[in-house]
């Protein structure tokens, strides 16, 4: 009974990300949209991320939460242009919220754009944002069973961060374990292991983000 | 215009929920609903909880995941009499699935019924399922802003357990700034620090859920 309401909403959805990913081709924008659970780190790799970008590229961040700006103020401290979404208790981050951000951003002045949707490992999966690409931040503690049990969002996703690899040697975690999940999930998933806390590992992981916009570049900014 | 849905939803999963509470009282039956982020270990809380309690207690678990019937396997193992309900993407239980699972356990040969409830921190605090008490499992390395950007959900709640408080040397987490955060929310919320990986904290957690069960036979069962 409920099915045909919730077609409608991803219908209507898939529309605005049609046009958010337009606006953003056309500005010569990179979205990426970070996926994790609560306290996989998705602020912290913003924060470890921002900083060295900032040499050569300009980047905004919409930061989605139930409550609190608290992340979005971490983010500008980080450099990055930064808006908040507070969805007063939606659980996932949609196309028409982050349509609205957008038009908050001087969009034509970024190269970069990152969307730290709400920290939640299920809903959000479900909602294309008009982003490019869709990265999940997968963290140690949480357990090497994660892919097992959230097939979805591993399947969906681009890229892959396992975050806070420090903490390794004090949890049980599997790494080819959980490695043997995503590849049964997401066969071909680009993954990085790396610590937002010690630095380890964020090289790799910042030069997929360069190449990926220097990439876009030519074809969102034409020849100029 | 989603509205009058949701609230007709929320109106028949409370209808249910009811039923379920009586069904359970009249079997002599305290339910705890266990909800967490994905990987803070309800679990392990109830791996640790099960087998030092059935001594005494009989103890049934009613396991809820996206996928899989890994939670309802290792509540087995732990002594539990446990059925699986996998939601198969839906987000959080509702009554109506706690309805199906209930049964399928003998409720007359059970004193305690755990609901271990999707990893999520958000739509499942929207949801009563008829049990007695909201158990809310948080854990050290999720950070300690967690309760201010979830706010709804550490209001509703009547015990927090914190988690892998064995992982305190290595993250950055201010014990005082998370209780602050949770007293702003929930005053009187009774908590209880613990590492199920350790076994440290696990004895006053203990004593909480037998006192529970203690306190609710002579109601629930008559003078028997």
């Amino acid at each position: 009974m409920h099915i045909p309401v919730v077609e409608k909403i991803t219908k209507a959805n898939d529309e605005i990300a049609s046009i958010n990913r337009a606006r953003l081709d056309e500005a010569g924008v990179v979205a990426l949209n970070l996926m994790a659970s609560p306290g996989a780190g998705k602020t912290s790799l913003i924060e470890k991320t921002v900083p060295p970008l900032t040499a050569d590229l300009r980047v905004g961040v919409i930061g989605g939460d139930i409550a609190t700006t608290l992340d979005a103020e971490r983010a500008t401290l980080a450099g990055a242009t930064a808006v908040q979404i507070t969805t007063g208790g939606a659980c996932h981050l949609d196309a028409p919220m982050v349509r609205r951000a957008m038009e908050q951003l001087p969009l034509e002045e970024l190269d970069l754009l990152v969307v730290e949707n709400v920290g939640n490992l299920i809903c959000p999966a479900s909602f294309d944002l008009g982003t490019h690409a869709n990265v999940l931040v997968a963290s140690v503690p949480e357990g090497d069973d994660k892919p097992f049990k959230h097939p979805r969002i591993y399947r969906g996703v681009d890229v892959l961060v396992v975050n806070k690899i420090d903490l390794l040697p004090y949890v049980d975690f599997d790494m080819e374990r959980f490695q043997r999940g995503v590849r049964s999930l997401n066969e071909t998933l680009e993954t990085f292991e790396l610590s937002c806390r010690t630095g380890d590992g964020l090289a790799p992981w910042l030069d997929w983000v360069r190449g990926r916009v220097r990439t876009a570049a030519p074809v969102g900014r034409g020849a100029s």
